[in-house]
């Protein structure tokens, strides 16, 4: 068995002073205010060990990191339609650019930047009629708990998505999206809204590094080949403008938010979530990413 | 002294069975149900004389042409600081484009394309109450007292203006937008839904032929300077994507509407309307550019 | 009879010290040694009367206003099947840029960005076995004699070409290319190398304002309907990413280059050329437009 | 230890009448002549087995496999320094697209873009003499000594080059060209008419499934942080636009050519290479990409 907890004591010892390096978050007040200090790493196995540093077990908003969530259980409900609707490639632009968007007539190009997210969050409303009550049932039968949406970080979410609006007013002009513009954006701010420790997070992944299956229970969250799936899209197109990179340096499938959370999946073996708000030029955690390659550059678990 | 009657009939005589070379503009019912066999040209001298022939007395939606009295307006109300935020030269791109608005960072190339008019309406809202209100007020300033909101195109343009709506959203995220888009977009739509006759256009433009002043009152509408600005905007970019064509063909500045609409204006002597509601690829009247192409062409008033 | 002369005279006393307002083109050596001191403006009337100031007599680098010729001998041989292969609409991007391109699958959108122009080329290759002495005749029927080509520009622009040789690569793999790459951008090299004088250029530009006749000879150079599509280009595309603001400024059909040249005419009456290096952030004479300007305010020239 | 032997007969076997369902590459007639019915797959493990079934040994134009192996060398040569002139993310546009190139000024989004593999190739020439010998001795250094160049392909690449010679010609523009755009494109047709059989591409792969080093020789192609590289460029844009489905369905690092060529290799373990000529509208083998499909499904060795 790895000693995994002095690994991860090594790693967050010679990071811990590593500030300055990024900027916080400060398009809403909420993230603003977090420290930059915050640090935390956590780990789970699909064997059931835990291994923590750091701030593991505190809250914070993993903002589209529930991406990965939504996208879960929207395939559950449509399976493979939903690919009529939204692709699965890399996009090469911004999170949020209307380029791309415009040129594929609507079709974004992957789940993972807003534009597809909102798809998402559309199928969603097909079945389920209150989704934000069902997002903390699902993240709950991954065995975390401590989930909570954050009024708040919710309300400004809204106050600010200008720009996710003309994304999802633009789509619903081209049929590509089946509800009410208002409804998808209240769903999609609340999504962004939600709030886990580091700990949380890891443990809510573990399905992803088993076949779609959660450890603890038993139970299949999605069907293996879509586990597959939903980790093949986070290493192409998980981190923004920066998969490439990221692919490189830590080698895992992953998922990032800008509240400064990573979550990767080791295949067969054990989930990783790591927590430190300054984000670099696109929007993803410096501290978290060297945490991470740090990790697999010790164990050798990257894929490549 | 012309015989623009005689001219006018002939022109009517010769047109009167071009139609089924177009299509009614369809994507709201109030529009698709107007008989394609309307047809209807007006002149007015800036000496007081009117010419008409066909159903120049009925009034229609006049559409895009209402953003030329906007521009006057805001052009008005808020001088060259206008032009801070949005430009003065053609797009090169359809109307309602996102793809050049992403580029140039939430400005707007020019006036008359969709993202444009919704930055002078914004512009309007500065400084008016009831920009609605006071809009009648200005066209009844022009001399032209048969003018009226439809409310039913206004509620219908509401009901489809998704992309408008995600250019406005850009826009306000890119901060070039001050009011609140609902707000925004309330105005442009009913801007959409002015329903005035062909006569009344080609009296209520006139100020436009004549240096910023109404003929028939003396009243500076705008100044001589501006009123050339609007001349020189409508030959570059009052045609959506075919401004060039329409400069070859009429080589007059003008406006036109997908209610069929056109107004132009020869400087110094008169503007000429005209209304048929078949629209060619590009949203401007089949019948309206060739009756207008005829008139330059017999009358030599081509500026070219 | 106006008296122009004076006009002039006070036009360029007034200009005279307005140096330092723009840069002079440097990217070629031969470009960068004009002084930027130059300054000439000078009138022919259709009715054969001269009116001219400062260095008039002096040649200088044309540039792209040889597009315009260019394009009058291509519509001479070709007629309208141009238009199959080039777009007559303003391109709302800068005159070298490659995205429009793509996007329009090899077809430039008017004859005057750079795309267009090798286009036109390509053309006259079909029926000229000597384009470039042909083009020198064409010049001298326009009874201008004094035009010659400098092969020391003609070789920097070869040099420099390489954004042009992408254009002219992509649309031959496009199939809007007939003609050997090489082929063509010697021609475009060569054109862009015309060397005229003021003077020479405000006489040669006298057809366009004389319904494509030359007005001394009575020879046509092209159909009067062809001079106004050629004006109407002018007056919607002939300033790159300023053809707005110089329709709103100068009122006219006219055309640039960045050797300092503007050349516009006012239909049925004269045409005007003036030149003077510094060029603003758009590559057009900063000073000649001024003039131009200051020439249509003072005479009410302006079609607007 | 694994029977690959007969897991490759399997998947052969249930393949081998899976024709039909693409497009042998036609754009040149070297390729086209390629019988549809060509289908080949071989895997070699770095511990030094082989495994074959169907034309193995049968040598087929590799295509865009060998910027790879470019890419390789020039990390080699260049370290670093090479990633100031390329990127190294998914580039969400077609392989050959300009607008994105505009749009970057000249970068190039990663090395497997064809303005990406001219970068490279421009980068090869500032060291070596002889570029396309020292390739054939780069691929023989692998252990595959049946490699050599199809003078014929490398004749039919020139003359088919146009989009690439725009694309070149763009960044000696940008100044992301160091040598002749000519001497560039040279050694990049021949890149892409180098002839390899399956077989020996599979063993030529070895070094990236072992950290930069050859298994047989122990020679050090490239450091193991390189390698790690140029896997993870390969799963996130070694499919053109595809390498999000490729990722999902195969799962491996892995790149591919218009031959009907693709390799990739299992880290630590293996590489795998497939050859059928018929083309998805990707650009990407048909059968190659089902039968890696196959092989990862039967054998659980997809990374996700």
């Amino acid at each position: 068995m790895k000693d995994y907890q002095s690994l991860l004591e090594e790693i967050y010892a010679q990071l811990k002073s590593s500030v300055g390096l990024g900027q916080v978050a400060d398009y809403i007040p909420a993230l603003a205010a977090v420290s930059p200090d915050k640090f935390a790493i956590a780990i789970e196995t699909v064997d059931g060990q835990q291994f923590q540093v750091g701030d593991a077990q505190e809250r914070f908003s993993i903002q589209s990191i529930s991406k990965v969530f939504n996208l879960t259980l929207g395939m559950k409900l449509s399976g493979d339609t939903l690919w009529q609707r939204v692709g699965v490639e890399p996009s090469g632009n911004p999170f949020n650019s209307l380029i791309q968007l415009e040129l594929n007539k609507g079709i974004p190009r992957n789940p993972f930047i807003n534009a597809g997210a909102l798809v998402i969050i559309d199928s969603l409303l097909d079945s389920l009629e209150q989704p934000n009550k069902e997002m903390l049932n699902f993240v709950r039968k991954l065995r975390c708990q401590d989930v909570f949406y954050d009024d708040l970080v919710a309300a400004s979410e809204r106050e600010t998505a200008f720009t996710n609006l003309a994304l999802a007013n633009y789509m619903k002009g081209q049929n590509n999206l089946r509800h009410a513009v208002q409804d998808v954006l209240e769903v999609y701010c609340y999504q962004c809204a939600i709030n886990m420790s580091c700990a949380g997070l890891a443990r809510s992944f573990l399905y992803l590094a088993n076949g779609g299956v959660v450890p603890a229970s038993g139970e299949v969250m999605v069907a293996s080949n879509q586990a597959k799936r939903i980790n093949a899209l986070m290493m192409t197109s998980g981190f923004y403008d920066e998969a490439g990179e990221f692919a490189y340096r830590v080698g895992l499938p992953g998922k990032s938010g800008v509240g400064g959370g990573i979550v990767a999946v080791v295949p067969g073996e054990l989930s990783i979530a790591v927590w430190s708000p300054e984000l670099n030029d696109h929007g993803n955690s410096v501290r978290g990413i060297m945490a991470l390659e740090e990790f697999t550059s010790l164990t050798g678990r990257s894929v490549f």
